[in-house]
């Protein structure tokens, strides 16, 4: 008999008939002789249609009540499936956020989970019952509802897992894995086995698609198998685990691509000490995120300083570096929307020397010119132009010898 | 400096612009410098799409999660009306049935409130916040979602206006306030000015459709004065309070008319002790409320039994004494769906004879035949014909002098 943790996202529990699908999944682990937990989101959509709500309010929600209004969507789910069970004679109950003591910090809209007490959840699993909890919901010390920020339902279901010692947390999607690389842009790509904490952490803009990077990082700490699969049918997807597994013996696990980056230079910029700090500390207060930062040295105690950042803050961190360039006496600031990220991946690399170079010279056959570099133990990314990202990443999935037989 | 409570009806807050129209009359309490509570319902019509999805996946949906899954309507219309105030930079905050401490037994889908403890309420009100609470909703002792029944968003307004000792617990509706009779019927209806506990409890049938007849029993039991009026003009509505206030000097304060009766009749009857125990147990054990009862002895010791029930209880009813009438050996039972009760209500009445044979004159002379008659301290009720209902409601409404001026 094993503990199961289950959790269902949003397209698979997007109406009343998928709900009847899960439920019936839900039964058939039950009927195994399994206790199950299961987490759900919001059905597809309704988080989106919730915000617009609180949009045609104000522009900026407050936090707090947001989360009290989104939190509506993971109830309405949970509740349903709780009947549909029910109503198919299974012992069923939901738990809310609060209810299975799901304890966060007090940052409305994106808290942390500090704690789980779950002493309902086992209780009802000590008498045989199925337990529903809300995903992506928590509550504060002081009783205020709080969410986890988008994706937060696989976050609630890994830690739900980690503090039920369950033996393994299922996340049904509505793809069958993680894939070598997306399908959508590389025909040959190949579902995924097994892979490691770290891979799927370095894979945030392959594999978020999937699976919340933060619910990776709860994952390894904690040690929770996870099973990403599609609950539209039966075959095993994805196993993300520790490395020590015995893993196939490939240098490179998957090729990623982000086309949701944009560069901004700064030209000429005075190479002083406390430069960098005045350079980025402006643009980390308002809230953007910096990926990648190159620095060339000229001559003459000159630099050029080039970073990226997503392609939606592109316009504001323009804004504030032509301000910070007129401070520092750079002499220029220029940017640049039409970029794009591809990335090799994988726990090979660490044993492996020539990654880079087999990834530069693929890269230059198929003439892209990289703009930036920046690598990491498991990890090569390298900024292209926007138009190459396609070719970028079917020419490194062959290079590295991803590609599935026809 | 008042404290006030004020209770939003679905229509009020139906859609965003007319929750701004809330927020704007909640705006201008809290400026007069008044601490304000706010009870609010689900906007108009998403409890009965909610039910609506239950029953998509399954005819008896379990209590408990049907519960959970209503209590989003008012969680909704909370957050957002709490947003809308902050946004015009007032202090608020929202607080669900289980944060505000509204404690119910564990009778889900029509709790009763055992203790409200408001402690957060009374610390938001000490700090000048408005506090937006969701009706309908409380949580029993172990901590489960309950709702109070349909229109239970009253009952939360006026117990918490009972427990906070509120000065006025004002009921915001879409109808100007309690009228004589129903205007939709009777062109010379007057709004009431003001109404005792005692006869709004007894005009169920009129006085339900502006104010859950549940809360008036805890508004009278607690003495708290309520106010009931419309959201979408300034008039003032209809205040219902204690007797003692010095009333108008009218006998009868109001004419109603309920057409969901039906009558079922038992005939010749073995008049024998526990007869009645064998014919009216089995239909209060499957749920259905007998409203009036009338006996007529027969010679030869048996006695014809007639009462009535509501018309969607009727098969059922008829059904069930059909079995009944073989076991006790009744002749015959035969019901009757086109049946009407009209009745005259006034606390006036106490102190009045009279009025009976008024009635009674008034119907004789528009030659509107009575079927049954039952009466207590403030009511006369006659069960007529269900044709005749608004003939009797205006003629009535005219022999008691409630016509309004032309």
């Amino acid at each position: 008999m094993s503990l199961v943790v289950q959790k269902y996202g949003g397209t698979s529990v997007a109406d009343i008939e998928r709900i009847r699908n899960v439920a019936k999944r839900v039964a058939s682990t039950y009927d195994r002789g399994d206790d199950v937990v299961v987490i759900l989101s919001a059905m597809a959509g309704v988080t989106d249609n919730l915000i617009q709500m609180a949009h045609e309010v104000t522009s900026s929600p407050e936090r707090r009540e947001l989360d009290v209004l989104l939190a509506t969507g993971e109830q309405t789910t949970s509740a349903l499936l709780a009947m549909m069970l029910q109503s198919m004679k299974y012992p069923a109950q939901s738990l809310l956020g609060y209810q299975a003591e799901v304890i966060t910090d007090c940052s409305f809209g994106n808290a942390r989970i500090v704690d789980i007490g779950a002493k309902r959840i086992k209780a009802l699993l000590k008498d045989r019952n199925i337990v529903v909890v809300a995903g992506f919901q928590g509550c504060d010390p002081n009783g205020n509802i709080t969410t986890l920020g988008r994706g937060g339902s696989d976050t609630s279901a890994v830690a739900i897992a980690a503090t039920l010692k369950a033996d393994v947390c299922e996340i049904y999607t509505d793809v069958d894995g993680v894939y070598t690389a997306d399908p959508n842009i590389c025909k040959k790509a190949r579902k995924i086995d097994k892979i490691s904490y770290d891979e799927m952490l370095n894979m945030a803009s392959l594999g978020a698609k999937v699976l919340q990077i933060r619910s990776v990082g709860f994952a390894k700490k904690y040690n929770v198998p996870v099973h990403v699969r599609s609950s539209f049918n039966e075959e095993e997807g994805t196993m993300v685990v520790n490395e020590n597994f015995g893993m196939e013996a490939l240098i490179v696990t998957a090729v990623t691509h982000d086309k949701d980056q944009a560069r901004i230079t700064l030209k000429k910029v005075p190479d002083q000490p406390g430069v960098a700090e005045k350079i980025f500390s402006p643009i980390a207060e308002s809230g953007i995120i910096v990926d990648m930062i190159i620095q060339n040295t000229r001559a003459g105690g000159q630099t050029d300083l080039t970073f990226t950042v997503p392609k939606a803050d592109f316009a504001k961190a323009l804004e504030i570096e032509a301000k910070i360039a007129k401070e520092i006496g750079a002499e220029d600031v220029f940017g640049d929307k039409n970029i794009a990220k591809v990335s090799v991946i994988g726990v090979g690399m660490k044993n492996h020397s020539g990654v880079a170079t087999t990834m530069f010279g693929a890269l230059a056959r198929a003439n892209i010119n990289i703009m930036m570099i920046s690598t990491s133990e498991i990890r090569i990314s390298c900024v292209i132009e926007e138009n190459y990202t396609e070719l970028a990443v079917r020419v490194l999935h062959t290079a590295f010898g991803l590609d599935k037989e026809e």
